[in-house]
């Protein structure tokens, strides 16, 4: 095996051809990175332990570039987004499966360590990587690794969240300042000289919104600011909820490094994605405890009060400058140029 | 939202940005091509109905080119390969996810095809799709559509099967004849004429293993025959099970058209792709039984029994000639070339 590692420090064809190249990557990387009693890899299924409660399932791709970059990779990238997307419905992330797309060519250390950090974030985050699969593609149809990850969570509580669920007087709150993963990306890509250092937001937020669920907040609704940033985010939901929500911009934290990086850039935050930010919506006579109970967990983060919903029946989204102006915030027809993710 | 339709007939980068591309793409492409009832397309997290027994969880990524073959597509190729892995269990598929990943210039009309093969799949199989994830990659580092799912089922029986449950004496048997999935998609690839018209074999198999279950079968162990295909998965079980198989090469369905192909291609049909056809070990004195029922399920698929399990102690899998002569199958340690999938 050790001889069979030297020679075969690349990924090849072969590793996807399900012959003994890809059983030995399955057996040296995969299954040597993540939790062996989880793990199974080998019987294309896993078996499960008891679920009780409502299950929640969810999926999503990852095909960032570059696949490292400063405050996670892909791998971490790969099992927060399940897990965040599973936290939105204050669910609690259980077990989670894996789906690599490799490009012939791609090292094979970058392969072990994409599947390291997964087993890093999944440990951080509480659930279990439980099953995998491998493609390997053609030199030129791939970018280095894509990963696949589809998780499963349980809903513990009776409430059921949802943009259905927003009301006119809830509190908008947002957990954290944004912009932070879609300008370390793009920085490290382009390789951009930022005024300070700037790492990804990339974490799991399943831990605060169990705790604020726990400490007896009634949320109605959460999105995780992904693609498309708050902005996106905040008039899907409006258009969901057919409510007016009306923000404070001067409210919305950004970091001076993402500010400075975004003028330069011509690029508006509100846009910009991020990986471990989330906006929450819940009773006004609520927020301010959900915000210090936040806070308290994560003092760095600056969680907030953004703004309020309203109830004139127009879907739209309105920021409100200090000085009283008032803008409408749309999504994006196409992308911001040049492309983060 | 017509005039934008003959607009955008490729998929440009936006479509994977998060915006109002975006957003278009998935109502008007996914949400009225799944059932309703079950796509969770906006929430990023579905909420599944309640689940009751042990809860199974598999995964896989699908990379086939071209798109479309004879017999399937990457979309009906994409549910049945979960639900295989599902059914390799025993398990009734309930739930699956599914993640797009779309090139840059693909023709819209090829993933709503796609989505509309899935969701016929879907009905077919009995399984729902509940939740599901687009990204564009830029044009050179995709191939048209990657599509992963990932699956759940229930185990709704007392039998756990898998390789550690293979014992001395087992029949094994092979529920039809191989060979046809990875003929049929380089057939197409290559544009080759093929003596007769050859399918994928592309299938659920949950119905007939569920079916199976329920006439009081004891399976010990199922693998369906996917990458690697016959050869391959035995030579896995072999050194999962650390038994010795002995199988009737002479007993191995293989159609005219796929023998013919493989001689011409130099392929061995043992190693040639199957996306719907399984091996089964099993008490033997019930496979008759099992390959008659198979039979009366399925008549144009020929179930054989091929073989039997020996204990030696000596992992290997052992094909006899009709003249007597016998063989060890290996692992392939590379690819069969040319490719097929």
């Amino acid at each position: 095996m050790n001889k069979q590692r030297r020679d075969n420090d690349i990924i090849q064809l072969a590793h996807g051809g399900g012959g003994r190249l890809m059983h030995d990557l399955i057996q040296d990387v995969f299954e040597s990175a993540f939790r062996q009693e989880d793990f199974s890899a080998r019987h294309d299924a896993a078996l499960l332990r008891d679920i009780n409660g409502n299950v929640v399932m969810s999926t999503d791709s990852f095909v960032v570039n570059p696949l490292f970059f400063p405050g996670g990779d892909i791998g971490s990238l790969a099992v927060n987004g399940t897990v965040n997307d599973l936290a939105m419905q204050a669910a609690r992330p259980l077990y989670m499966s894996t789906g690599f797309i490799i490009e012939e060519g791609c090292p094979l250390a970058f392969v072990r360590r994409v599947a390291r950090s997964m087993r890093i974030a999944a440990d951080r985050a509480g659930i279990a990587i439980v099953t995998g699969d491998t493609k390997v593609v053609e030199r030129g149809h791939g970018d280095g690794i894509y990963i696949n990850t589809a998780g499963i969570g349980v809903i513990e509580h009776e409430d059921t969240l949802g943009p259905e669920r927003i009301e006119p007087g809830d509190a908008i709150i947002l957990s954290g300042d944004i912009g932070r993963h879609g300008i370390a990306v793009l920085a490290t890509r382009e390789e951009l000289a930022l005024e300070s250092e700037l790492e990804s937001d990339c974490a799991p937020l399943a831990a605060d919104v169990l705790a604020l669920v726990e400490q007896g907040i009634k949320l109605h609704c959460l999105r995780d600011l992904t693609r498309g940033g708050l902005g996106t985010a905040l008039v899907e939901l409006s258009e969901d909820s057919q409510k007016t929500f009306v923000v404070e911009e001067d409210a919305i934290p950004v970091s001076n490094a993402v500010a400075s990086a975004c003028e330069v850039l011509g690029f508006d935050p509100l846009y910009v994605a991020n990986e471990g930010r989330f906006a929450a919506f819940l009773p006004a006579d609520q927020a301010s405890e959900a915000v210090a109970f936040l806070a308290n967990r994560n003092p760095e983060l600056q969680p907030v009060i953004i703004g309020e919903v309203q109830d004139d029946g127009k879907p739209i989204v309105v920021a409100r400058s200090p000085l009283g102006t008032e803008r409408v915030i749309d999504m994006l027809s196409g992308d911001q140029l040049p492309r983060i993710c």
